[in-house]
């Protein structure tokens, strides 16, 4: 039947991981016992997307204390210290790991007076906690999205920001796979997305599973497909939002975001706040990560370009703010000027929003 | 010792032949000694590029009957109407396939009353005739191109208009090798043109080849190489122009047109005058090929997407003539409104231009 795909989900003994790697050739679920199976299943990108990797992490933390077994505090302190520095080794480039590893610390140290089994099933609620919470944000977004495109939507995304990066709807599909439930229809139209092939092998795959009317082209159809009217929104997720709207995402976005705006066609990022960082001020900011040659020449296996070929891999580029139609976010639409929507955010998130009829 | 690439080159009892389905891995040549070889390697891909299969199919039907021992000028003619029937089959879609056998046959008939060695003689040098104007036609494109194209300037093609798929040069190529020959440089970015990776396996071997500064980056970067300031100049090669100037092109070259426009850098069609088609009135009236999903999803020797996934796979796009800066023909350039310097290269093309003061 189909479904939503949870990449993570807690069985008490065990944690049920969708292995990301198998995709889209076979379905598998890893049961995932130990720490050190759950160390290797994030190292090895079994499991993938900053939200879901930090779900992971937090579940395999508290899997493994609830396996420890002792009635000393400072050794249960100890040993959570251990696990969680040996977790962040796993993938250190990855924020959302540190974050929620901090936030599980955080837990056990605030009931750090309580009996260890009691701090163990606080350990279990807050990974829990993160989870809904993640959960909560894709769906918020998913429901702003769903009350700005219309029934029969021909939508265009690009990479894959779904469900299985996050907790069941994903922030890009979120509308997509929210609608789906409520009988809602899209048609959607996913980029492939050299070299990686996010939207090849796992958008379209979390897609057809969903029973969503979804089609595969290459990113250099994306512009044919626009000018033939089959595209009435596009929605991308994000990596990061600076202060003025800039938006860093898998390389590709900006060429889909020009590409949009040429055809008038609404461009929208989705992404939850914590993805705004407002220390960085413009996209100039934003450092680009470039990637392996290997990526490009031989994606698959077989090789496709000359040896010794010179190759250019950046793994992100920037969309400037003035190709975005709206960020919409769990804690609502962003419209331009961005810079100021944003300082408002961020104002009202940080508590501020009390003072000095400070408009919405 | 790099320098460009003959795809077909007669040697006397056999006809070299570049098998450009063994490339980018290996550089391999067949040595052609009859004509079921020649069939078999154009059938193959072996040999493609409309001019290069037009110039291998007439090599080959001379290669034939030159073999073909007879006093009788009817056997000799019913051997040639075999021979091109034959050939005919070996790739039905190609148009220079036909013309060049049509040529071949006009000249044996022009010829018919001579000895038959005189008439082997004949289509020898008429497929030779055949390939030398090919090749006088990417030298003009290229000169063309050379004249507009400042030196050092960063250059982005899309697919493969080289050397391989004509003559030497190429057409979109043609500036970049013929510079390369007279030290003139440029910086050229090669998208890798999925699905069937043109630009990634022919146009980055063939440049590297040539000794040409050469960077492969996968159809989604190149508005962000664009963003950096690293292209001046966009120059691709086109299947069919229409009366109108609109253009048919390789599956993404829409895509980066609409980048250039954005982006203000010039767009460029290299192309000889026998690709402009004035019963094509505009790009709406141009049938655009749907090729097998396959070549989407198992592109890489390994499935990429999930079974059952629908595809769009278009082999071509058309680009509208308001986002060309130039067409550039082996009979000069032509700029805006396209459909009266189209018109008025056909009209001289037909020797009708002596009319009434048409002006150029």
């Amino acid at each position: 039947m189909p479904g939503n795909i949870l990449p993570v989900e807690y069985k008490g003994n065990y944690i049920k991981l969708l292995d990301q790697t198998a995709l889209p050739e076979r379905e598998v679920y890893l049961n995932i016992t130990s720490i050190e199976e759950m160390y290797d299943a994030i190292k090895r990108l079994a499991v993938r997307g900053a939200p879901a990797i930090g779900i992971a992490a937090a579940y395999g933390l508290a899997l493994s204390l609830n396996q420890f077994d002792t009635d000393n505090p400072m050794g249960f302190i100890q040993k959570l210290e251990e696990d969680k520095a040996y977790l962040e080794k796993s993938r250190p480039t990855a924020v959302n790991l540190f974050w929620a590893l901090d936030r599980m610390k955080a837990c056990a140290f605030r009931n750090v007076s309580d009996k260890i089994p009691v701090i163990k099933q606080k350990l279990l609620e807050e990974a829990a906690k993160i989870q809904d919470e993640e959960k909560e944000s894709c769906v918020r977004i998913g429901e702003h999205l769903l009350s700005m495109l219309k029934v029969g939507t021909g939508v265009l995304t690009h990479c894959n920001a779904g469900g299985i990066a996050t907790v069941q709807y994903g922030t890009a599909l979120a509308p997509i796979l929210l609608g789906q439930e409520r009988g809602i229809h899209f048609k959607v139209y996913a980029d492939e997305t050299r070299p990686l092939m996010q939207g090849a092998r796992l958008t379209s795959w979390e897609l057809l599973n969903a029973g969503v009317d979804v089609t595969l082209i290459t990113d250099n159809m994306a512009g044919m497909v626009m000018a033939q009217g089959k595209i009435q929104a596009v929605v991308v997720g994000c990596d990061r939002i600076a202060a003025n709207g800039d938006t860093a995402n898998k390389i590709g976005t900006y060429s889909v975001a020009v590409l949009a705006a040429y055809h008038q066609i609404p461009f929208y990022v989705a992404a939850p706040v914590s993805t705004i960082d407002s220390n960085t001020l413009t996209g100039e900011d934003i450092v680009i990560e470039e990637r392996p040659f290997e990526e490009v020449t031989n994606g698959f296996g077989k090789r496709t370009a000359p040896e010794n070929v010179k190759v250019y891999n950046p793994a992100f580029d920037v969309t400037p703010s003035d190709l975005i139609t709206a960020i919409v976010t769990n804690y609502g639409v962003l419209y331009p000027p961005f810079s100021e929507s944003i300082a408002r955010l961020t104002k009202r998130e940080n508590g501020q929003n009390q003072k000095a009829g400070d408009k919405e």
